[in-house]
């Protein structure tokens, strides 16, 4: 243990049972779905904000680094203990501690799974619409520090957008509310969007009131295939610049439907230059009218076939080659490399293109499907070998590359945690990181909160 | 001129004659909508992103305070150089330099006005959800500024929710780009919505990267009467309960209904408890319906009336209450005191009967409307002399407190800036201000950018 024993006594006084320094504790709390590992020296499970203010005092008096962990589902190293120290699992601190339809607002403890909340929230006619497909693994907190999404993103926003305030402990030790009750405010600074995607490096979040919205009381799938990607791509522009959003849209390339479709042979999956999944949402009386004006933007040059589901059999059907997308990717590739840039719409084509030269060139198998309604690709390299795992390592840094160039950026919504903190400096300025650091010293004067992550 | 004339050299060498320190163009700059009057010792009109990067070095160099302008329409004092030193006028830094349909955004100058935005959007398809009143005399920079927002803002949100990235030169005078071009982006903290509702304090906003909305095709008009508030406020919760959002839900209290009427008698402008302005957009095959289910959650305990409008006339008359309000109002009252706080939605009954109170125990006129599907209400008070101006002022405090116990905050829309910053510390505790100031001090560190404003 390389922490101090006084702090473990503190610790010990502040969370009596719920602090954990054996090694089997240690050693599950050291990782998380990036496959980076490193053993905290302490774990605790607080259950009540107070807490929390003790534990960063604590901390910070014995300039200790503090870890905050949802569930450990991210994808970029956000909550390895890379410097040891403590980690802080908000699992327990898991309660609901309000619904309110009228005012469309939940109030929860970080530690509730997304999937639970918005189960609880079904019976009142609501959701919270981030939506990561981790979401019955997930807790509000991880979600919030990442701003993680999903396909809804592009109809209903990302955490930044459906989030009405927090209350959290700086890394100063200091207990603090920002943001409302209210749907609307300008009063000062907004501190609840700067925590949010801080991945844990400014506070630790204790509380989240949440803007929910009403639940559609329908939903209708479409699936439309394409000659090629370009053709797809131009019918994503098109749908995004009429009124009727969809609240999913979401691409596959040649090469990962071949994939799905190889994996599971049986699933019907079609083999076409590019696929899109296409969901539509609203009221019954509206809902045919709004497929229609969908289904109109989709048509076009290169459109193969487009089909709308007319159950829910036929739902399952259509969303097949998606669902066969994850498993075929791990049998080819177990440890596979999964980005999530995110390019303006109208240069995908151009991201696509450029990603096929690059996969070409370093002899990499790469996989693109995504939230292609924001231009949020996820680029998965299937590195089949350990060579070919360096070369998808070398073929990272020029993805990137090519992603700034067309006005994108590192990440959409996984966040950038330790993989991605290097290529920090290829999408901001100089001035702008100096900036965050700056930003980071007033929350965290002693970067005790989270070391290692985020920024360069 | 109390500013050192080494700088009014550094300044001229920078703006040529884009510099005034004339007294007429002092005087005209040295006001805003607030009534509030400061001359500035200079004013300044930058048309490029580098001319302002080197008035920021200049004026950090000489310590002397540097206000940034819009149009000066704001109500708080926020332009107000109380402290004296340069204006930076932004008026003549408004071009449009593009707009993207494919990529719903825009990027523009933040001298453009929103109106000239708009226009300019209209032929796309596309507007800028933002939509204060004063649309056609006011800037973008002085919109995402003071975070203000309008009617449309219960469905589309403010320029919190529809800003992607701004480019901006902080109070050390350098100049930084944040945010993103994409609508989906987890890459290090959030500058840009931190910058939106700062009141120019932290930084000079150069360019806006606006993200944009297919503009619906069709829009109607409803209107519905209630006996008292109450009912009122219930029809809200029960309208914003229900999946189909309505594009404004405006409020307007019986008092607020009596002066109207009185004040345009032949405009046929009901008498009633309360009054709610609807508007449901959408494309015409789905309107139908979805002015359907919002005429159902209107509907309910208390209505008195409830109106359709078929055509343009009518629609035009259903308006002539809202319409009539303010000149209404300034003919009794020529310096009426403005408010615009917000509390939850199933709060606004309580804040209703709270600010009548208040207005009978203070002896002052006062009537309440606004934004009922945000909660946020415009109180203004209408002292009719000297005396009843000073008891609207002992009024005012204690309508703050009224907001912040029922959950609510200073203002939805209009900002702080002098007015209301001695109430601050009513609503945000001591830690969150610490945060602010911390904040402030990463981006200007010594205190030169709009003193005296928004922090207490
Ligand atoms: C199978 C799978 C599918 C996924 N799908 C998606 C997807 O579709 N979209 C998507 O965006 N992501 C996805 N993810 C990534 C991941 O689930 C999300 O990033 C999620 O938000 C992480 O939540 P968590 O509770 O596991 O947080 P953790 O992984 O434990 O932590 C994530 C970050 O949040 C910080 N943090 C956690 N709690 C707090 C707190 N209370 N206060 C301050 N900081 C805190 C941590 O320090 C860390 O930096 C997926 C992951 C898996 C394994
Ligand atoms: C008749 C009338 C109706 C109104 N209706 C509404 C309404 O419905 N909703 C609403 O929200 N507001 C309303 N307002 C208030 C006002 O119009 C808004 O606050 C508007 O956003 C101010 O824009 P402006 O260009 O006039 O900015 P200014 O008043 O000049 O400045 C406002 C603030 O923005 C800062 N600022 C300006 N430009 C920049 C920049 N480039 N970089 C950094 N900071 C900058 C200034 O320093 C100041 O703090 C109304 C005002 C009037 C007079």
């Amino acid at each position: 243990m390389s922490i101090a024993p006084a702090l473990v006594r503190t610790l010990a006084g502040i969370f009596g049972p719920a602090l954990a320094t054996d090694e089997p504790s240690r050693i599950a709390y050291a990782y998380d779905n990036s496959r980076r590992h490193a053993l905290p020296d302490a774990v605790v499970f607080p259950t009540e904000h107070a807490q929390v203010e003790a534990l960063v005092r604590a901390c910070r008096e014995h300039r200790t680094p503090l870890v905050a962990r949802g569930r450990g589902s991210n994808t970029t190293g956000a909550s390895v203990p890379i410097e040891g120290g403590v980690v802080a699992s908000f699992e327990r601190m898991n309660r609901i501690l309000r619904i309110d339809p009228d005012d469309r607002l939940a109030v929860v403890e970080p530690g509730v799974l997304n999937g639970d909340l918005q189960r609880a929230l079904a019976p009142h006619g609501f959701f919270w619409p981030p939506d990561p497909s981790s979401a019955p693994w997930c807790s509000i907190g991880g979600n919030l520090a990442c701003n993680a999404a999903g396909p809804r993103a592009v109809k209903y926003g990302t955490p930044r957008e459906n989030t009405l305030g927090l209350r959290a402990v700086a890394g100063t030790g200091e207990g603090f509310r920002c943001g409302t009750h209210t749907s609307k405010g300008a009063t000062g600074y907004d501190l609840t969007r700067l925590l949010i995607g801080a991945e844990g490096t400014l506070a630790l979040i204790t509380e989240a009131t949440l803007k929910l919205t009403p639940k559609p009381t329908e939903v209708r799938t479409l699936r439309a295939t394409f000659r090629d990607v370009e053709s797809a791509a131009h019918a994503v522009a098109r749908i995004m610049a009429q009124p009727v959003t969809p609240c999913a849209l979401e691409f596959i390339d040649e090469v990962a439907l071949k994939l799905a479709h190889d994996h599971a042979p049986e699933a019907g999956i079609p083999l076409a230059g590019a696929l899109l999944m296409i969901e539509v949402d609203g009221e019954p009386a509206v809902l045919p009218a709004a497929v229609e004006a969908v289904s109109r933007a989709a048509r076009g040059e290169g459109l193969e076939e487009l089909r709308v589901a007319r159950d829910a059999a036929e739902t399952q059907a259509l969303w097949a080659a998606r669902k066969a997308l994850s498993p075929a990717q791990r049998t080819i590739a177990p440890d596979k490399i999964n980005e999530d840039v995110v390019v303006p719409v109208s240069r995908l084509p151009a991201l696509i293109a450029g990603i096929r030269r690059l996969a070409a060139r370093h002899d990499v198998l790469v996989v693109t499907f995504g939230h292609a309604g924001n231009g949020n690709l996820h680029v998965n390299l299937l590195p089949r070998d350990a060579a070919e795992r360096e070369r998808a390592h070398a073929c990272l840094a020029e993805l990137f590359a090519l992603v700034v160039a067309l006005e994108g950026t590192l990440s959409g919504e996984h966040g950038i945690g330790l993989a991605k903190r290097p290529f920090m400096p290829l999408a901001l300025e100089p001035a702008t990181l100096g900036l965050m650091r700056a930003v980071k010293h007033a929350f965290d004067p002693d970067g005790i909160l989270n070391p290692g992550k985020l920024l360069p």
